[in-house]
Parts: C-alpha cells; sequence; structure tokens
C-alpha cells in the first residue's frame, strides 16, 4: 500500500471538509492516511502565497463560484456537518501546536476530531483562550496537560521544521496530499488521490515516477 | 440532452487543453458543444480578476504545481500536441473577434481549430499581423475576408456583448463551460461537466436547480 498523507490547518474549511472525506478513502482502500499538522500561516510566510480569502476580494463572480463548488462538495458527500465560521480568519498557531502535543500523549485521532469539530461544525472563536479552553473541557481533552505541553519549545520547534519541510516538498497551502513522493492540491485533488492510489497499487510506482 | 456550452479565449493553454477533450465527451454523450468565444481581458476587466500568471508570479511551489497539473492532464488525455507559446500572453483581440466572424460565414470549425493550433501546437506570435496573415494562409483559411469582416462594429459588438453576457452568468475566467445554467469553471471542471451531463440525463434537471 501507498503511504498517504495529508497535511493539514485547523483554518481551512477545505482541511476540514477534506477530514470529513479521508475516512471513505481509508475504507476503500484499507490504509491508513497519515495526518500531519502544518501552520498554515507560516506556508503563506515562506511561500509568499495568501489565502483565497484575501486573493479573491473585491473579483467579481470568482468567490461565488467558490462557494458553489464547496456547495456541490457538500452534496456529494452528503456532509451536514459544516458551518462557516463567523470569526474567519481564526489564528491556528495554538491548536496547531496542540495537535503536535496531541500527538505525543497518544490522543491525535480525538484531538483532530474535537478541533475541527469546534472550528467548522459548531464554530468557535477558538484563538481566545478561553473559548479553547471551555471547548476543550467540552470535547474531554487533558485541558491543562495540553496547553502546558504545547508551549515548550519542543512542540513550538516540531510544528515549524514540520511546515518548513512540507515547503520543501513542494506544499503552498492547504490540504495537501501526498501519495507516496506525488502532490496533490485541494480538496478536488481527493479525486486524483484516489486514482493516484489505484495506480501505485497496480504498478508499483507513482505517476510523477516517485 | 442538456446544452454544453464551452467559454473561451484562444490565449488560454487551458482552454486549448479542453478543446482537445471536448471531442470525447462529444463522443460519449453523442451531443454537441457550442463553442461561445469570448474575450477573456474583457472578462478580466469586468470582473477586476487577472490571470494566474499574473497572480502566481512570485509564489514558490504554486507555478511548479500548476506545471505538474498540466503534464499529468497531457498524461491522462495523452495529448502530444501541446507546446508552450512564448510569445504569452499573446494579445487574442483580432483573433477572438475573427472567431465571431467565422462564425458568420460559416468557418467556426476550421478556424477554431487552425488558430488554437498556431497559438499552442505550433505557437506563433499571433498578435502580430503579419504572423497572423501568414497562419490563417497556412491553413487554408479566407485570410481576406475574415480579416476585412472582423473589422466591423457589428462583430466588434458582438464579441464584448458576449463577454458581458458571460460575466453576467457568473464567468470569471476561462475555460469555462456551462450544463444547462450550471457553471464550471477551468480544465479540471471537465470532470464535473461529464458527471452532470449524466445528471441532468438521468433526471432531467440540473444539480444546481438550473
Amino acid at each position: 500500500m501507498p503511504k498517504v498523507e495529508f497535511l493539514f490547518d485547523f483554518g481551512s474549511p477545505n482541511a476540514y471538509l477534506s477530514h470529513l472525506v479521508v475516512p471513505t478513502i481509508e475504507k476503500r482502500f484499507a490504509l491508513r492516511v497519515d495526518y500531519v499538522p502544518i501552520l498554515l500561516g507560516g506556508v503563506f510566510k515562506l511561500t509568499n502565497n495568501r489565502s483565497p480569502a484575501e486573493t479573491n476580494a473585491g473579483i467579481k463572480n470568482k468567490p461565488q463560484y467558490l462557494r458553489l463548488e464547496t456547495e456541490r462538495f457538500l452534496r456529494k458527500h452528503m456532509i451536514k456537518t459544516f458551518k462557516w465560521n463567523p470569526f474567519f480568519p481564526v489564528n491556528t498557531l495554538t491548536v496547531m501546536r496542540g495537535a503536535i502535543a496531541a500527538q505525543q500523549i497518544g490522543i491525535f485521532e480525538r484531538y483532530v476530531d474535537a478541533i475541527f469539530h469546534h472550528m467548522w461544525a459548531e464554530p468557535k472563536k477558538l484563538d481566545d483562550p478561553d473559548v479553547l479552553r471551555t471547548a476543550m473541557t467540552a470535547s474531554g481533552l487533558p485541558v491543562n496537560g495540553l496547553l502546558e505541553l504545547l508551549q515548550t519549545p519542543a512542540i513550538k520547534e516540531a510544528l515549524m521544521a514540520q511546515t518548513q519541510r512540507a515547503v520543501d516538498r513542494g506544499t503552498f497551502g492547504v490540504p495537501t496530499f501526498f501519495v507516496e513522493g506525488a502532490i496533490f492540491f485541494g480538496k478536488d485533488g481527493l479525486r486524483d488521490v484516489e486514482e493516484e492510489i489505484d495506480r501505485v497499487r497496480e504498478k508499483g510506482i507513482g505517476s510523477d515516477g516517485a
């Protein structure tokens, strides 16, 4: 089975929507997708890229089209649990560090589900420390342990290193997927990811020769 | 059969690549795709949008990813006749007016094939009048007739009206497709176009309720 990676930041609605579809892919191919937390703000600084919300502001028709694409994606995957976060853009530095901390103490999956939920299903201002604390408590996460651990230099450095490595591999935004060495961008890249897994399984090599 | 439209400008490489795939869709569904010439520069002015070449300049990794996507598209559709135009961006005002003129004198298909060929298969500086004249002659097009007709006010106005109408319907770039009222953008939108034709044939109504 090829190695499949999903690079994400909780602040991206398209990363959340991809997260909801990943289980279907895992089931279909009987594999596990590796979640890789990265800091989107860091990616933007390192690549000189900006968010679609910024670059599409003031352009006629394009934002409407992107909304339409999202509606089509929701319909196609029968997603009922998506609500635009009224506090967007939410600063995700703390929650992304938290993801690394959660990995270290073995509660990564629960943490990822919970934070995505509080960002895009029942959206909250998660860059407000009190709001974050309440949300974590509601989801049964070990709040004090996490908040203490995520402030340690090792965690901070790990997130930055992972972000730098993602950029070194060709990342310029999220969601980004890797199937072995082949990179795919965006929630619509999920279709290509499935095709690529099929190809790699059949031929034992990535389509880009990776 | 649903009405399927393909809005294009010869200056867009992704419009050319879509043009090469349209026959497969026409064959698969036994329908004709209506080609609608519009002026991309006009769309950009009307929507405040800019070309990817401009907006992605200076961004790390993203232009490389877009090139990779093009390579994957060429591989997937086994396209051998694509060469980046070294004179890009080529001003397409004359050749787009020519498309309207070609429609009026009943040589639209031949004209479209020829101009796309001279832009992206054996690329030339088609905004140079001498180069354009030579290319048209080589393709057996009625050069004098076309060049005279395309300068008439009726043709100029028809192109602008078609461009304005495209923007009124939600267009912000090319290639853009409509399946009945549903809009799809980009060469990768072709997959959605096929799914949408399937849906409309089965249910008799567009997925967006169009």
